[in-house]
């Protein structure tokens, strides 16, 4: 047991913890509590409920994650450098995740959209923010980079939203098949999106 | 109760309909046998684990999945309507879920994979040869086309896992917003990945 005051963080780091390595589904209150060290008692002093701490455990991921998104894909380079950095980003915490855990973790957004099921759920309400946030990022990137004459891209926000879901399938396979590597391929295929290096049609 | 010889049939229906719906953690053997309508002691006389259960969905599923997508990506078409048509036949498959459901269901293969932790599941070994196997078929439609001369494509196996990888991020948005239409832009993303009428970089 650790002082009272920072209880609340151990418990919201127990969370992060838990809901990153195992179906949400699967993890109760008194596990969660036992993780961060606290009696049960402690974790509804400062959680109402388990969807209560699942619902700041995503929004301080993504006060993170936003703030590192906004770094990246706001540096004075090219698109494709800054994209490029996005990526190298993504596949270094999940080099991280393994030399920890043994394991990909893989995206928490990812992990909880497949698995909340209930229509009226707030975590669901949140992740539907979160991407759109995500796809607001990219689209901003795109298209300071279309001001700057560096590339045409008709349809930004589709593309935006595009580069967001092969993040998403590319992460999912680097989770599965428990290899960051997989994310390799996640700067060239964004190109290809963007238009950008594609393949050419022979007819 | 229904017949014995066709009680392992409705233990796999209910596997199906359950796995499909709510994580598979939080799914025990006594809710399957309950939603079979069969008494628990008889799911062990056809599946020794729930593992065994899932296995066998999986493959089952895979199975109706795999001749869909053989039928429909070695059709006389064209690449671009042979992809076409996979991802109307994707839209229909979640439309249909939600008509029925309320609810798109998404990929039961997607949700697996992510939930599925330990290194040593079955499942997540089958899983990796079920997403091996769909970049498989989208590689051989893609050498077909390259081989009648319809476009070139530099490499052939990447494009087809960024394909397959478009799917399940698109799925998983399609799932986390419960709306089918999301998919409509599978076809467009599909074809920018194989450099076709993607955006043209203006330098």
């Amino acid at each position: 047991m650790g002082r009272k005051s920072d209880a609340g963080d151990r418990i919201l780091a127990a969370g992060a913890k838990l809901f990153g390595q195992r179906a949400y589904a699967s993890i109760g209150v008194a596990e969660i509590s036992a993780e961060a060290g606290v009696p049960k008692g402690s974790f509804y002093y400062f959680f109402p409920s388990k969807q209560a701490l699942a619902l700041a455990v995503v929004n301080e991921h993504w006060k993170h994650q936003r703030a590192d998104w906004l770094r990246i894909l706001t540096a004075p380079d090219s698109l494709a450098e800054r994209l490029r950095a996005l990526f190298v980003s993504t596949a270094e915490v999940q080099k991280q995740a393994v030399n920890g855990t043994g394991a990909v973790v893989g995206c928490l957004f990812g992990n909880l959209a497949l698995e909340v099921s209930a229509q009226d759920d707030p975590v669901r309400a949140r992740l539907q923010e979160i991407f759109d946030e995500q796809i607001d990022i990219v689209e901003t990137a795109i298209g300071a980079a279309v001001e700057a004459g560096e590339l045409t891209v008709p349809a930004p926000r589709q593309t935006a939203k595009a580069i967001v879901a092969q993040i998403e399938g590319m992460v999912l396979f680097a989770k599965l098949f428990n290899d960051p590597g997989q994310l390799d391929q996640l700067w060239q295929n964004s190109m290809r999106l963007l238009g950008v290096e594609g393949a050419r049609a022979a007819v």
